[in-house]
C-alpha cells in the first residue's frame, strides 16, 4: 500500500457478544496495521449500570457497588457483562455516547440486535462522515408487505453510506476464544471508490432495491465517494481487517446473499430440531438441511434475480457452514428440538424458557410464509411452509417426509 | 405403465446391514408394483454359521445349535445377524449361490464392502444376464498407480453389463427403522436402452474411462440393450423401485459425481474428527465441511471435467448431506476425534478399538495423496493434504487453520 494515503477510523455500533468479539478483531488488526488503520476503536456501548459478580477477579476491584458498564470496560479491558472471560485489546475504547463514537469513523461496523437498527439509525442522523463506508454484522431480514428489505439497505437508505454485509458460521463465545472459524463479507464496493485516482464523481445514485418487486417506487441513495486520500475501500482492506489467523475471510460481491442466509438459516434450524426432536437421526438431519439449502437457493434466485449468486449459500460461510451450525446447534434448533420432545408448541417453549426473549427463527419462519402467501409461492417452498405450518400447529412433524416428496402425498 | 411390457427380476449381491437394508426396500416395492417387477427378490447372501443369541426372540426356535445364516433369514425373516430386529419382507430370498440368485436377475444391486466385490465379480463372470442393468451401493473409488477406478466401472468392465451408483445420507441402521432420510443414485441410461422401440441396435460399445487421464489405451465395454419386450430402465424405474415414504430418491445422470462423494467425505469426516478432539466447536466444524466440499468440487472438475456435476456435490443427497452426516457421526469421525482427545495416531486407534477392521479414510486419505502427488496436485487441495499429514504424524492438528489460508502462513 502506498504510504501518502490517509488511514481509516473503524467503530463498531454494538456491544453485545458478537460485538465485542467483533471489535477484539478489528482492533487487533487495526494495531498492527497503522499504515492503513488508526489504531484506536470506537465501540459504542448502550450504557447500563452493571454489578460484578461475586465470582469474577474483578470483583475485588469493585465489590458490590454498581458501575457503568463504559467504565469498567475500559478499565479491565473486559465486557464483564456479556463476554466476559475475554480480553479485549486496549486499543478498543467503550463510549456510551454514539454520536462521539462514530464522528470521526470512516469505516462503520454494526453490530446489535436487529430490533434496536432502526432507532440506532435515527439517533447516528447526520452525525457521521458522509462518506463512510459501513457493515452490517446484524443477523436476520426484515419481511414485511410482500418486501424483504435488508439491513444493510435499510443502513444505506438511513445514513446515505455504502453498507455491506458480514455473516458466517459464527457462534460468538467460539469466535472470541479464538478457536478455528470461517466468515464471509458481501460487499459490492461502489465503482467511484476504486476508480477515486481516476477522478470519478465524488458522488453517485446507486439503487438499493433491486429485490423489492412489490414496491412501486424504487429507491436509490446518493451516495459520496470515498475521498481519494483515504486507503481505497476494497475486499483486500476489508479482508486484513477483519481477517485473523483464527478466522478466515472469505470477501464477495454478493452481499444480498450473505444476508439472507444468514436469516433464511434459522427457518431450516427449526425445522432440524424437529427431526432431532423425533430422533429421525444424522440422515434426516442432513436430509432437511440439504433440502433447506436448496430452498434458501430458490428464494434468492425468485425475488433477488440479478444480485444473489446461489454459490454464497452453497459455497460460502455464510451459507452452508452457518446453516449446518445453526442446524446442530443454536437457539432454534434447541428450542424446536425441545418442543417436540415435551409434545408442545415451539411457542410454548419460548415463553416458559427464554425468559421473555424470541426466536429469531419462528418470526423469520412466519414473515417468510407471510411473504410467499403474497406472493403466490407457498407451494414451491415446502419446507419452509411445512416449518411454519408446525409452528402453527395445523402440520404435523410427522408428515413432513410426505410433504417433501409429491410421489408420497 | 403399458400392461404389455415384461417385468424386471431384481437381486442384491450382498446382504451386510446396508445390503439387508436395501434388500428390504426393494422387496417393498417389487411386491406392491407387480406391473414393473417379479415380486421375489433374490439376495445373495455369503454363507456362514451362525448362532442365534440367547436373547433373540428367536432362540426359543433354533437353541444353541449354530445354523445356517441363509435358512435363519428365509425362516424368519430377518438377517439375525447383521440387521437384527429388522422384519424383512417374505419376498426376499437369501440365497447362498451366487450363480443361481443373479441368473434371472434383469437389475443387479450391489452391496458388499469393497474388498470383496473383484472376487464376487470373477465368480459372477458368464453366469448373470448379457443385458442385465446394474446400480453399485458400493462406497469409496479404487484409487491406485494415478488412477481412479469407480466400482461401478469395475462392474461395468468384468461383467460387461452398464452399472449406476447409489450413494446418500443413509446409515443404515435408521434406513432399516424407515427413519425419513434420502438418497442419490446417478444413471446415465445407455441411449440404446431408451430407444429400444426405434429399433436402437441391439449392442454397442460405451466409453468407461473418462476419467482416467493416467491411462494410456482406453478402456470400452460392449453392451447389450435391454430388450424391448421389458419395461424400459430409466430414471423413473428406478425412483419407483428405490423410492419409499421415508427414503426419497434423485436420479441423476451424473455416475461419477455420486461414487466420489460417497469416497472423498470419508477424508473430511476425518478432519472433523481432528476438530472435534481439539474441542474448536461448531464454527470449526462447519469450517472443515465447507472447505471439504470445495476440494471435492475441485477434485471431479479436475479429474471428471466431463461427466462430473458439481451441484452432485453441493446439492444432492450424496454430497453435502452425506458429508454433513459423516463429518457429526460415523466411525472416521469418532476415531480421529477419539485419537486427537488420547494424543496418539488414528492408526493406533484403528490398532487398539476396532478388532482388526480398518477406517475407509485412512485408506482413501493416503491413496488420494498419492494420486494428487503423481498428478503434482497437493498444494491445490490444503485440506487433503493435511489430513494425510496428520495421519502420518508430519502435520499437528493446530496447524489446520493455517495451511487452509495462505495469507497466514
Amino acid at each position: 500500500m502506498p504510504s501518502d494515503k490517509k488511514p481509516h477510523t473503524v467503530a463498531v455500533i454494538g456491544s453485545g457478544n458478537w460485538g465485542s468479539t467483533i471489535a477484539k478483531i478489528l482492533a487487533e488488526n487495526t494495531a498492527s496495521h497503522p499504515e492503513l488503520f488508526t489504531p484506536k476503536v470506537q465501540m459504542w456501548v448502550f450504557e447500563e449500570q452493571i454489578q460484578i459478580p461475586s465470582d469474577s477477579p474483578h470483583y475485588k476491584r469493585y465489590g458490590d457497588k454498581s458501575q457503568n458498564l463504559t467504565e469498567v470496560i475500559n478499565e479491565v479491558h473486559e465486557n464483564i457483562k456479556y463476554l466476559p472471560g475475554i480480553k479485549l485489546p486496549e486499543n478498543v475504547v467503550a463510549n456510551p455516547d454514539l454520536g462521539d463514537a462514530v464522528k470521526d469513523a470512516t469505516i462503520l461496523v454494526f453490530n446489535l440486535p436487529h430490533q434496536f437498527i432502526e432507532k440506532t439509525l435515527s439517533q447516528m442522523q447526520g452525525k457521521c462522515l458522509p462518506y463512510a463506508r459501513a457493515i452490517s454484522c446484524v443477523k436476520g431480514v426484515d419481511v414485511s408487505d410482500g418486501t424483504v428489505t435488508l439491513f444493510s439497505e435499510l443502513i444505506m437508505e438511513k445514513l446515505g453510506i455504502y453498507c455491506g454485509s458480514l455473516s458466517g458460521a459464527n457462534i460468538a463465545p467460539e469466535v472470541a476464544a479464538e478457536k478455528f472459524s470461517e466468515t464471509t463479507i458481501g460487499y459490492d464496493a461502489p465503482p467511484m471508490d476504486l476508480k477515486a485516482e481516476d477522478g470519478s464523481p465524488s458522488e453517485n445514485r446507486i439503487k438499493v432495491d433491486e429485490q423489492r418487486q412489490a414496491k412501486t417506487k424504487p429507491t436509490s441513495v446518493k451516495l459520496k465517494r470515498v475521498p481519494k486520500e483515504l486507503v481505497t475501500v476494497d475486499g483486500e482492506l476489508l479482508r486484513t481487517l477483519f481477517g485473523r489467523p483464527y478466522f478466515h475471510v472469505n470477501v464477495l460481491q454478493d452481499v444480498a446473499g450473505v444476508a439472507l442466509s444468514g436469516a433464511l438459516k434459522n427457518v431450516v434450524a427449526l425445522a432440524s430440531g424437529f427431526v432431532a426432536g423425533k430422533e429421525w437421526g444424522e440422515n434426516g438431519k442432513a436430509a432437511v438441511i440439504r433440502v433447506g439449502i436448496l430452498e434458501m437457493v430458490k428464494f434468492g434466485r425468485t425475488w433477488f434475480p440479478r444480485s444473489v449468486d446461489e454459490k454464497t449459500f452453497t459455497e460460502e460461510s455464510a451459507g452452508i457452514a452457518d446453516l449446518v451450525a445453526s442446524c446442530s446447534a443454536g437457539r432454534n434448533f434447541r428450542c424446536a428440538k425441545h418442543a417436540v420432545e415435551k409434545g408442545v408448541s415451539v411457542d410454548e417453549i419460548e415463553q416458559t424458557e427464554m425468559n421473555g426473549q424470541k426466536l429469531q427463527g419462528t418470526s423469520t419462519a412466519r414473515s417468510v410464509h407471510e411473504f410467499l402467501e403474497k406472493h403466490g409461492k407457498v407451494d414451491d417452498f415446502p419446507l419452509f411452509s411445512a416449518v411454519y405450518g408446525i409452528l402453527e400447529g395445523s402440520t404435523s412433524v410427522d408428515s413432513l417426509p410426505k410433504l417433501l416428496d409429491k410421489r408420497f402425498s
